[in-house]
């Protein structure tokens, strides 16, 4: 179990995205993690992953609505940060040590089911549903008070070692 | 020709998103018109709609390139306001006159193609690929320096003239 947020494990300089990375004073600093139930983690559960955020009250499409590019901008961060995570637990490493893994979205689809209450605590649900080395597809509910809002799919792809280590 | 932007059209209580409403000094303020060529606007150029934006410094994934999810809102909202002023064009009105007419977006897809880089003015191209009353389909590329970073499809459906109305 993993206590750490998976962007927090990420190295300094490759925190400083504007949706979660925690160099980036200005940013949303999206937190994810794998997604326990009650201290009781199934094989199922382990394999899901999990973040909460509260929008601004900037954040807004119409007075009370959360606008679409906040959800996107959260599904997009939540899958590569669950990307990163997933090809550790592959590697059966703990996140953030030896050499760095990071992920990028090569592709994001999402699908607004209904209209994004203001106000409430999101929480976003990640599935995995494809698992390769350099590729690693996720699916992620976007939540408000249980009812799933937007639902989207991210295809990370691994970020070449160059990259990383040359940051 | 028209030379006020589409979203200084909407509704003053519609212009609060935070990707695009004039009357949101948070946000990012997106301004999206009729893409036209030097005076000479061909019957293509005119289903062409065109925004600019300069990121602000801290809108980074990594150091020196843009994060996904500001290049999703852009996308997310150059697709809603080219949307509502197809609708307009179709019905032959001047935006922003007679009852309002606004879209909301039901699905987003973005490929991200190339790595987008900080500190260049990205633009934005769109072009429709279905046009019907109540449902428009847009293509958007964002390019920075002619090269097309990412691509995405918006699928913008009418709101309600109830919520346009009440709000």
């Amino acid at each position: 179990m993993n206590l750490v947020a998976f962007q927090n494990c990420y190295p300094d300089d490759l925190s400083h995205c504007y949706g979660c990375g925690k160099n980036n004073i200005d940013g949303h600093q999206l937190k994810s993690y794998w997604h326990t139930h009650k201290g009781n983690i199934s094989e199922l559960a382990a394999e899901q992953t999990i973040a909460h955020f509260v929008p601004d009250q900037c954040h807004i499409a119409i007075p009370g609505f959360v606008y679409g590019g906040l959800l996107a901008s959260l599904i997009d961060c939540h899958g590569t940060g669950s990307a990163a995570a997933m090809a550790y637990r592959q590697e059966s490493r703990t996140m953030g040590t030896g050499h760095a893994m990071r992920f990028v979205t090569a592709a994001l689809d999402i699908s607004y089911l209904a209209p994004t209450p203001m106000g409430i605590e999101l929480e976003l649900i990640g599935t995995f549903t494809e698992v390769k080395e350099n590729k690693i597809v996720i699916e992620i509910t976007v939540s408000a008070n249980n009812g799933v809002c937007a639902k989207g799919t991210v295809v990370a792809v691994r970020m070449p070692d160059s990259m990383v280590q040359s940051h």
